[in-house]
């Protein structure tokens, strides 16, 4: 493990780097072609797992499958816990169920877990029928926790040591049982007879300590408190919070249960923030986008919610059919307050959803921000309503036109700026995820009150 | 440091916690009113520096410019650093020079650089003069590198070993040099004589270890490849792809120059997801969104992007301006094409910009996501064209007005799903960050799909 890439990378240009590298995917395609299963097998070896899982996600799907059906259980237990959801569920689908079996026993306990979770349900109960009973109930065990939780997420191999333990009890420990210890930790818990957690410290504090120094007197409090049945996101809050690489997971009684690392809290960071991104633009959930069907599933809930907001202000329009029929000027402008009005709206909700998502919102900040975006949208207002009624005035030769849209579109700014912060906060006050519904509640509100307030003004002003 | 906040927690429900925390936001104020500093001081020690940053943020602006105006150079330095950015660099402001130079001192490398980015030029000048030209050099180094690069993000203290000392040595050297070794550190980075990086050691591997074994038998391969003038997104997408806690920095030619550690990354990945976030609903920046006078500079820009594009989407509105004249059914319902055709383009926006934020769009991936995404287009165009069809043709009872609307619809649904996904395609391959213009792009584009295939269908087909 001791030659270095680095020196040779070095060297390269970044040009010749993405050469080579698309050199080595033409080489991969071939041997997937040739059934060149050896040639494969030693390649994917010779890559660290992620690297070697960026080769394969970036055949086409077809070569994806047959390169899985070539390796079999050659393929490294590694290289599948770094493949991205759908590809890692395919390969598992490809494997036979002995297997699995054998992959489930080599991985961590938190990867295990996500290798359960993939599977279906009569496939994982008869995996599971294959081992024994004691191996069966230990990798079982991150499953038992409810979707999403820490518990989930959690891995079960940590280092904790007795309040009573020196430093160098602690290293000797570490040296004698090696291979029991998890492959990568940052911290040794320091826990009573019963497994309470009374402390940690971090594998920094314990080098620079002498070997006779007492593990409880150079622990620190632990500043996290997660336990197993947490959301994941409050978890990932707290490793943001309190800056952390490693933290213990505990029961509601403060005892140890498995230790929680940054690599899986980032995961589930990218997650949360997908999955606020793709709500606020109505698509339902991140997973499985991979096909049209997947896709069709993902989106048509919203739009079929659309259709009936997007009639609702065609149906504020047919009001005024009849000013529409005397000018129809209106109907050409109509769409230019609508889509400001709405931008303006899109705008404020991002920044009200972003907020909320970082606990930007919390106690008085709410109020501000709501007075924050009227405010913005009173000034937005009035340099937008100027330029619409200049071009507006200007293009049909008319004060009246221009004094009415230049109204309608200050009253529908401030709207929007009201309503994109409102309509979040009050969502999360009554407990539902602001980024999911906002937008379509917001873009209806801004969308009706253009409508309603462009035409409205029309028939009282130019009729 | 022992006493153990977690078993009184305990005890505590969920609505017990917040009760008291909104006791303490009280006190706080409270104290603040009466200008009790020695309270404030004391209470603010007492807490985790971020439970006291989130403390503080809980303040109206007043009251927390009160606060630390009262506390000046009382305020703990870990505290100020664990402020979100726009309260730091007020407390920052409200410091005499002595003290911000004096809080310097005490910081590690990479918070210094945070400070110093928070100072006008003149006072950062200023302050720097105050120091021993050693000392200035010194903290001025992560400031020599570009914005948003990794050596501004790095700290420059580090463990690092030559190849061949043995585990004993390292841990003999760690206690002997205590206090010059970072507080956190999880590796010990091996390296020649010149610096040049060889290899690691997870502080794990040294601590099973035996003291006898050479650092260079256990020294794994550095996967991330990270340079002091990379941009702080590639080193974060290093982090997550290799499931780091920390990394080393080098210069071009391989010499450590500092390290990077997960806490900064993870406040890098929340930025750029932020950024991408507000972007893709036309907001310009994360920063200083707290002053309407901000918020307005974030976002009349991209108003003003959209109020050229409604004015386009009027021009072509405009051609048929007869048309509508004939039927002002047209007008009542050309809203709902442009509706329902916007929000699929920006669904498969939304889906396209975080894939290519998640390098999910390589190679292969870009080609299968527009067939997927204009398929998917294809799929809901028919839905959505048969239901507008109905609900319109009911409406206004014409089968006429229910063909054109039906198969505009389907038009526009393909062309949204199309360029949702090939415009931030492009804007990349150009260079430019995709999550940025797409919006008002693929929104214009469909919108002027969806008015001129109603109003030009609809001027064939029923006049």
């Amino acid at each position: 493990m001791s030659d270095l890439p680095q020196t040779q990378n070095e060297e390269q240009t970044d040009d010749q780097g993405r050469e080579a590298h698309l050199a080595l995917e033409q080489d991969v395609r071939e041997a997937v072609f040739d059934k060149d299963v050896r040639w494969l097998s030693r390649t994917l070896n010779r890559l660290h797992p992620a690297d070697a899982a960026d080769l394969l996600e970036q055949l086409s799907t077809d070569d994806f499958s047959d390169a899985v059906q070539l390796l079999g259980e050659q393929l490294p237990t590694d290289i599948i816990i770094e493949l991205r959801d759908e590809y890692r569920e395919e390969a598992v689908d490809a494997l036979p169920d002995e297997a699995v079996a054998a992959v489930l026993e080599e991985l961590d306990s938190d990867d295990v877990t996500t290798i359960l979770e993939d599977l279906e349900d009569d496939r994982r109960e008869r995996i599971l029928d294959e081992l024994s009973p004691e191996d069966r109930a230990s990798l079982e065990h991150g499953f038992a926790y409810g979707e999403e939780t820490a518990g989930r997420l959690m891995q079960r191999e940590y280092f904790a040591a007795p309040e009573f333990w020196t430093v160098g009890h602690a290293i000797d420990h570490a040296r004698d049982n090696a291979d029991d210890l998890p492959d990568e930790f940052y911290e040794v818990y320091v826990i009573d007879p019963t497994h309470r957690l009374k402390g940690q410290v971090p594998l920094a504090t314990l080098l620079k300590a002498a070997r006779d120094v007492n593990l409880s007197d150079i622990m620190e409090e632990v500043q996290s408190d997660i336990k197993a049945d947490m959301d994941q996101e409050e978890a990932a809050y707290q490793f943001q919070k309190y800056s952390l690489a490693s933290a213990p997971v505990t029961d509601d009684a403060g005892r140890m249960l498995g230790m929680l690392t940054v690599d899986d809290v980032v995961d589930v960071i990218q997650e949360e923030n997908t999955e606020d991104l793709l709500a606020l633009s109505g698509v339902n959930s991140a997973d499985g986008s991979d096909t049209v069907l997947d896709s069709v599933k993902a989106r048509a809930p919203w739009l079929a919610v659309n259709l009936f907001t997007a009639f609702l202000a065609s149906g504020i329009i047919s009001i005024f059919e009849g000013t529409i029929d005397q000018l129809v000027q209106l109907a050409i402008l109509m769409p230019v307050v609508a889509a400001l009005g709405g931008n303006a709206g899109s705008q404020g909700l991002a920044v009200a959803v972003r907020a909320i998502a970082e606990r930007e919102m919390e106690g008085d900040a709410a109020r501000r921000a709501i007075v924050r975006e009227t405010l913005t949208g009173l000034a937005n207002g009035v340099i937008f309503a100027l330029g619409v009624a200049a071009i507006a005035g200007f293009w049909f030769q008319s004060a009246g036109l221009a004094l009415t849209i230049g109204v309608a579109m200050f009253a529908t700014f401030v709207w929007a700026g009201f309503s994109g912060v409102v309509v979040p906060l009050t969502l999360k006050r009554l407990g539902a995820d602001p980024a999911v519904a906002s937008s379509v509640f917001v873009l209806t509100l801004t969308d009706i009150m253009a409508f309603f307030s462009f035409l409205g003004l029309a028939s009282l002003i130019l009729l």
